[in-house]
């Protein structure tokens, strides 16, 4: 299929990224085109894991950085999170279902060959360097982005 | 018309809710089809009023039920709910400027024939069966919300 | 270029208009026609600053009114916010890494003749005339949004 599906992740919480990633996922498997562009709490969603902190960092990068999640399976629920308990609860549902954890959605695209951009601003405000994400991301500018959303056949803000 | 509009619908929210329902009233008003698929908290939205709950559920998914809200009314809103307070305050004004609640929008909706469409994978976490959902809702997965949102002109995720 | 950058702006917070204006901005840099319709808590982007209260607005609308940031820079973010320590934090990173502020953002998406559309039923229910909203703002209703997204090549609800 000729098609291609544009998604920028904006928000940085398990569900959302969830359903980020199960539509990247879907996609892919329809023989659809995929490009995810992470900005603002979104670059929390392909963060690697056991990175260690870059020393020119800012003291408030450095704080930032350490009061948020340090990988996709610690992100926080958008709704009812009670501090982490709402995302357990979550999580427990859908194991219970049998259905794959965040993780595994973010390494079914990773293998499926889905294309992952990190925006530029938002690294350069946030302190994250490439190297502090997941490898398959490549920093893009937003013209970058609007670029491949004009050439896309469904355009989502999530 | 003929034009469509496709609608993913995320939030289980008031306000968001609310928006997504007048941009499907408002469509249909101008001839266009409209679809609406709604996933995780959306699910909240088309919950059918007074129903029983199932015996078949997990302990899990029904803690979720009881402490979800149990009809479109009922919705929280996205900001300043104040424990429910943001929530009145805002059907208070709604109701001073002579305008329909979140309930007849989706009614109407329904009587404008809004495709509607209730995610598969979201149903099995949370342990909705479609006998719990309003009646025009269709158990729908992943690539059915693809394919229609493909030969769509319009698509929002909310 | 001839192509169109339509945003629906439902969102009322920093983080979320940040992201809206820059890709206003960057699409307009690329020659595209840019329309962004604001409407419930997006109407708080584009509030005029200093405006004096209107006589003609219910109790609700008055207490609404004055709960609310009073212009764009005092917004919320959407995560993290710490009763406004996460937007200041949010900010002082922006200005370390040199990065404009919203309101310039805002400033440069109206010299760059992106078109602002403002929501008349969330005017309505909210009690905001058309003088409290910036003077590029004009008021529309759902069916013109439809059709201005219609025409559009990229269409984004934030």
């Amino acid at each position: 299929m000729n098609k291609r599906l544009n998604l920028l992740v904006f928000s940085g919480e398990y569900d959302k990224a969830l359903a980020a990633l199960i539509l990247a996922n879907g996609a892919r498997e329809m023989g659809m085109e995929v490009t995810i562009f992470f900005a603002f709490w979104g670059l929390l969603v392909i963060r690697k894991e056991g990175y260690e902190e870059d020393i020119h960092e800012t003291l408030y990068q450095k704080a930032f950085k350490s009061m948020t999640p340090k990988c996709a399976e610690d992100l926080n629920i958008s709704n009812m999170n009670f501090l982490g308990a709402g995302q357990k609860m979550l999580k427990h549902m859908m194991k219970e279902s049998g259905k794959p954890m965040l993780k595994d959605f973010l390494d079914g695209a990773r293998h499926k060959n889905v294309k992952f951009y990190a925006c530029k601003l938002s690294q350069e405000v946030m302190g994250f360097s490439e190297e502090e994400l997941i490898d398959e991301a490549i920093t893009m500018e937003v013209y970058d982005y609007l670029k491949d959303a004009l050439e896309s056949d469904i355009q989502l803000f999530i």
